[in-house]
């Protein structure tokens, strides 16, 4: 990992002169980062992130994961992004490949995203080689820099889509055509390359690039004061400054921030006036302002709403700068928001965006399952975003809903062999969809990868004087605390089971805090510290805080039960009335055909005051728990027609649930998250 | 009426001899009509259609929506047709207007369809003109006609879209673009205006715009083998066929069947290689053959499939050219895709096609109730296609469907003002969709006008020596039945009840058969004749059948009794697990929240056993008779989080319910068809 000053020293650096890879085992430098956003800060979170490469994964959960998008996914995904043309895009001068996919009346089409494709798997294959060097993907990488590097203008413009297709074209349509989005998205893989590898060719082109983008946009004269209409550099900007400790990086991110749904004159509104010929004024199916979050001021939005990628990305940067900025308009906007989501837009396992026409969010509990759209890319972006409020404000609110959308919404878009994946992630099924191989858009494959080469990073925080646990599953990293370095080991099997042993070692005695996430989900949790009881009923805000003097040997016991839990949704939540959903710990549950046989497993009831059993199952995936209950099943067989006034006979049977992240990964069938629930039967 | 012997006397004679306008009252001569198809017939139906101007509707229901539509519906839907500037794209060579929504890369637009839009507004006018002359709504159909008629090239050729926009691409697309539909939209409207007021100056247009098709299609030599990808022209052209006699439109419509989804080569994929560049290369997104029913022959059919009104539209014309071929193939291939829909695709309301991505069908018991796209055209065109069977081969099977398609699916299209729609009738709401004003494709809107204009038709079919009852609701009509004129009155309430009396006064004595309909919901019936019982159980296929000498004074009673009814759906139709639809007669009933106030309509359950109450209620609609029962309901108001572990408090309640076709008349709010139902509570 790459601290903020040798970013700044290896400025000028011949770009023959890379720094050797940066693998595990070489010491991290993040102090440098932290200290340049200490100085810049007005109001310092006190904790912040541990960057991921620092955290070893041990525990079986994720370690399986991480190896399967490692050896799997990050050169399937290379592999894909040829055969979909989408490097080759890169290849200019030369011909850009043909049209793939039609244009809207007004140009777009998803191609103009395909910058934004390469500049995800650079990220994602960074991560990669964080934890594995890989000559093969650091060739791929480079080869990809090399292509970006000569499409490149000589005043630093970079997308090869207008590059390649219509430069005349460039920035004039910012409202539908993602230029800053792919900016950003190469930035986050630019900045991702050089952390991991110390090269720092491809941050040198994008800096150039920013430069341009500085200079063509903002409040000074002559400036346009334009923003992306996908949200997404802004977040990145913020990774930036956070490496660079350069002010005018958050300054843009600010300046985006700040412009966004200002009016009169709506930009996007002023853009379209300066466009030329009727088709070219088509306006965008999506065009209402609502759909990109630009309907007004960042600071005066109180509801969720349009695009929910869009809007995850833009509420992440705004979480961001207002930890930056000390900005308490800000904050509060970042926490009006978040209720909003929380309290009436939520799917149960952290999906969000029910509705495939805008790709995002509709009204308050409008929440159907069979087509939910609770694209994959949003529950990873709802990560993001929880990630930067739980360090605005360490609440374990924060914590439960990055843990939810990371064990069930987001975890579900990707398949168990790593090669297979879901843009949406309905919570039931008629057996109907399957995994897809790749997207037409390919957003999601890439988002996911990411999140798991990095996931790491969202374990713990550390501050001055103590360490925050937030996720549990078996990791070890070692961490400058109050002035020791501590290593610590967390060891569990975590998610299936809520046993937990946190092995503190100092290298010298010393005190400081431990912070131990109690999840909301938990009930009866207890703690003790080398065997002595902690009392749980101190933990505040989803947090227990151990502050004792540390010595070498220590053992922290933490015991989470994890009963089976029925869950019920609002009245409100239509699809839902009627039904209960299944829960262990973080994990939600589906019923899937494939351990239901017998029809579709909508014709299951779960009577409410069944016993619910878990059960370890060491023959499913690499050993899994499984929920089961008696249950009632309504017989097809004897049902010829399609409407009758009969009712359908009923028989007594058995339901078998597993976690909704595995559903899809075996043979095709139906599933259901909200089983019908059998009241006084 | 005109007749087809009328017709083709008519052909040479000047235009400014246009017949006087004929209104009820004149005498029908439809004997001729009969006569051509008798002679043409290899199997001739028994039973077939009275048209609609010679039946007279005199029951409240049908008099309410038939006035409202006259009064309402048909001028509005004029001055619509104008505001969106669909009048004025005929007004050829003036530059058409300007393109008011988007192309698809490969040219397509909603704009393609505009031509069929006047077509099917002169259609219904024609048919209010049938019942109430106005010589507003004569100057306005004239008006179109005389734009039609300067806009026809020298050939023939009549598209407003190519003509105005790009001439020398006509006849290039005929996958997307609709010239054939558009075509037989049009003739639709020139044969009914012709029938209404002989007045034949847009038949002939057609008529030569026909022999320019006739000409260019084809399996001769230097003809191309193309068919429409959208149907309809083939049910039209059997129209005019009835109509005039002529064999070319017959002969036409065969080829337009046989032809179609016959291959290699298909002739979309060969018409696409003719086309240059490669943006016309595109695929239109739903290039998959299945979507236009042209995957395989059509005497190979079983599965229906694609979009749902292209497949009935097609249906109905095989139905119709069995009939009067004879032949057996394409009458199996009707009866085995009627069989699928039944079984397996069909709303408990007769809507069809549960999916707005292909407006069509998808796969087996794939009925969502929220999502139903179940377009008013789709059960409209049932409607079309359930007539054609029924004259194919008289079962009550047939007739059930009309009118459960007629009193549901496809009245639910139109506001109880007359000026409001539904493009998409779903079978749940959480109280957002509302009827829309006007649609950017406004196909349903005259779809639904033009059959209550005509709904006369439906009524009853006559044969050389009787008449056949289909639906009642209070008629009257007068028939020439073995050699007597009958007058023929029906008196009832129907739907609302099912005590139903028919007049029926032979002008002599006379023996024949009156043919009354059990409808297959019936449970129960009992029949009289002036007193008399007449054992219903002696009806056979849906019918029973009164051969009797028939004199002045005679009547029948039949009674259909009502009850309320509790309907269950196939298992496999997940979203109807654990729920129940209520229904009365022909009428399926729905909940909606302005009866049942107190939050969202989804928080009620009805118990198993509740017992259902119909009553009367005359402050409702003109009077409508509801269902009410006890119930429970969820309780939102103590439910402040989105999920939670303690189930939801229910409370005793009861529930009102109306029929379906009524929603979303009086304030926005949920509505639901499917009702969850409580077992053993």
């Amino acid at each position: 990992m790459r601290s903020a000053s040798e970013a700044s020293k290896d400025k000028g650096a011949p770009r023959s002169q890379c720094h050797a890879l940066v693998v595990r085992g070489c010491a991290p430098h993040h102090e440098d980062y932290w200290a340049v956003r200490n100085n810049e800060s007005k109001q310092m979170p006190r904790y912040a992130p541990v960057p991921f490469p620092e955290v070893k994964l041990e525990g079986q959960f994720w370690h399986e994961r991480l190896d399967t998008v490692l050896a799997r996914t990050v050169p399937s995904q290379h592999r894909k992004l040829g055969e979909y043309g989408i490097l080759d895009s890169l290849k200019l001068p030369n011909p850009p490949p043909p049209l793939r996919f039609p244009r809207h009346a007004n140009g777009f089409t998803v191609q103009v995203f395909w910058d934004s494709d390469v500049g995800k798997w650079i990220e994602a294959a960074s991560y990669a080689l964080a934890h594995r060097r890989d000559i093969d993907i650091e060739n791929k990488i480079e080869a990809a820099i090399d292509d970006l590097e000569k499409a490149q203008a000589p005043d630093g413009y970079l997308n090869c889509w207008y590059l390649g297709r219509e430069p005349e074209k460039r920035w004039t349509n910012l409202r539908d055509n993602h230029e800053m989005y792919n900016a950003g998205h190469l930035l986050e893989g630019a900045v991702a390359y050089f952390q991991v590898t110390g090269r720092r060719r491809f941050l040198d082109i994008m800096e150039r690039y920013l430069d341009h983008i500085y200079a063509t946009f903002g409040t000074g004269p002559g400036q346009r004061r334009g923003y992306d209409g996908h949200e997404e550099i802004e977040l990145a900007l913020m990774k930036l400054y956070y490496l660079t400790g350069e002010r005018k990086h958050l300054d843009f991110a600010t300046y985006l921030i700040n412009e966004r749904g200002q009016q009169p004159p709506h930009y996007f509104d002023w853009e379209r006036e300066q466009r030329e010929g009727s088709e070219s004024k088509q306006p965008y199916v999506f065009a209402n302002y609502e759909y990109s979050q630009s309907h007004k001021p960042v600071r005066e939005q109180n509801k969720v709403v349009g695009h929910a990628v869009r809007a995850m990305y833009l509420y992440t940067a705004m979480a961001d700068l207002a930890a930056e900025l000390g900005d308490a308009a800000l904050k509060r906007a970042c926490e009006v928001l978040w209720d909003d989501v929380m309290k009436t837009k939520m799917y149960v396992t952290a999906g969000l965006g029910p509705s495939a026409h805008n790709e995002g969010f509709t009204h308050d509990y409008d929440l159907p399952n069979q087509t939910a759209y609770a694209e994959t890319c949003a529950s990873v972006a709802l990560i993001f975003w929880a990630q930067r409020m739980l360090h605005l404000d360490l609440d374990g609110k924060y914590a439960d809903i990055l843990e939810l959308a990371m064990f069930n919404g987001a975890l579900s878009g990707l398949s168990r062999d790593g090669e297979h994946y879901f843009y949406a992630n309905p919570l039931e099924s008629d057996g109907t969809p399957t995994r897809w191989e790749w997207h037409t858009c390919p957003c999601c494959t890439m988002n996911v990868s990411r999140l798991v080469a990095s996931v790491g990073q969202y374990f713990l925080s550390s501050a001055e004087d103590g360490v925050a646990f937030h996720l549990y599953g078996g990791i070890a990293t070692d961490l400058e605390i109050a002035g020791t370095k501590v290593s610590l080991r967390e060891v569990s099997t975590y998610p299936w089971s809520g046993d937990i042993r946190i092995h503190v070692d100092p290298e010298t005695p010393a005190a400081f805090d431990v912070k131990l996430r109690i999840p909301g989900w938990s009930n009866g949790a207890t703690a003790s510290v080398n065997g002595e009881t902690i009392p749980t009923g101190s933990a505040e805000r989803g947090y227990l805080t151990l502050r004792r003097q540390w010595q070498k040997g220590d053992v922290i016991a933490l015991d989470l039960p994890m009963p089976p839990v029925r869950l019920y949704a609002h009245p409100g939540v239509i699809m839902d009335a009627g039904r209960v959903a299944l829960k262990r710990g973080p994990l939600v549950y589906c019923l899937e055909e494939v351990d239901n046989p017998g029809g579709r497993v909508q014709r299951l009831k779960l009577p409410r005051h069944a016993l619910l059993k878990a059960e370890t199952r060491s023959d499913l995936f690499d050993g899994i728990v499984t929920l089961t209950a008696e249950a009632t099943s309504l017989e097809e067989s004897e049902f010829a027609e399609l409407y009758r006034t009969a009712p359908p006979r009923e028989a007594p049977s058995t339901l078998t649930a597993i976690p909704y992240f595995l559903w899809a990964n075996r043979e095709q069938g139906s599933m259901m998250v909200w089983v019908p629930e059998a009241v006084a039967n």
